[in-house]
């Protein structure tokens, strides 16, 4: 029912993972049933987003850097680097976990939507997802 | 376990789909249950919010205008229209995905809770939704 | 299944839920699951954050409400208090329910992550939250 997927990520930024969810997926059997993401980090998150034009995802990082900058002088934590708290706030801002439905044994996606990891911080490392399946 | 509804959008603006949400479930028996609701576009989004005073849905609707507004110089993908990136920042801000449970038998919204969708678009067309009820 | 939880709050900001939601899976026997949290308001909402630093949950507090900041002149939904348009503006930027995956017995929870009830208002009562558990 649930399958731990470690995705290997170098930089801030909009990784498609669409092709990963679906390798985790390749053993189920259901036709309906329900797939939740699940992301075990606070910097960074989750998006189903346009799957076709880079420039969309360009924009999306670049509109939100632009919101939340670093190197505000609100923050206060501020230990962990100067990418940390934006990484906090941009995570708040989008998804930690997302529902999929099964439809004949697919992802419901539609037809421009990707899933994608949202990195948040610079040097990230190995984030892990869980993939639950339940019908 | 899932039902696809067909939403019919002409304009820009929060539109209640509490009922529609209902009517997908007017077969289901389950006393206690989850039901999720899964948006296949990227430039509509999900929201649950408060059903009764119109006011505050369009202070709503003209905060997030404000916030992401159109022409922003920043976005490079503008080949879809002037409402085509502001509406994709829109929908990562929001919900692709909502989760109620069942309880009696009924959705488990509060009292000043109803179900919106949130279209982005200012000539969007028809919206699929997939409502998937599990228990 | 579902488990409806009271939360006393007595003011604004973020206060970490995550041993009350342990508390309602006390009975739960399912090794491997789904837990989906609901909360039936729309001037509060739910996050999975930073457990470790209070720093960064107060640096995320204040940033929101610089974004969503109180006796903003586009507001007419004024009626209900100074503090209640904001509020439902930050509950639509956040979460009105989260999926969490049960592993061995578990939350799947990342070291870092707690559960946090994110109130938006000043003086806001009891908040009901339906905990509700699929296996």
């Amino acid at each position: 029912m649930n399958t731990i997927v470690n995705l290997s990520v170098d930089s801030q930024g909009l990784y498609d993972i669409t092709h990963k969810v679906g390798e985790a997926l390749s053993d189920n059997t259901l036709n309906e049933g329900l797939v939740t993401l699940f992301i075990r980090h606070t910097s960074a998150s989750l998006l189903i987003q346009e799957n076709a034009d880079p420039a969309a995802r360009g924009d999306l990082e670049r509109w939100l850097n632009r919101l939340v900058p670093e190197e505000d002088p609100l923050y206060t934590h501020v230990e962990e680097g100067p990418d940390d708290m934006p990484a906090h706030i941009k995570a708040a801002l989008t998804a930690t976990s997302l529902s999929i439905p099964l439809l004949d044994g697919r992802l419901a996606l539609g037809t421009w939507q990707g899933i994608f990891l949202w990195e948040h911080r610079h040097h990230p490392g190995t984030r892990q997802l869980v993939v639950n399946v339940l019908g």
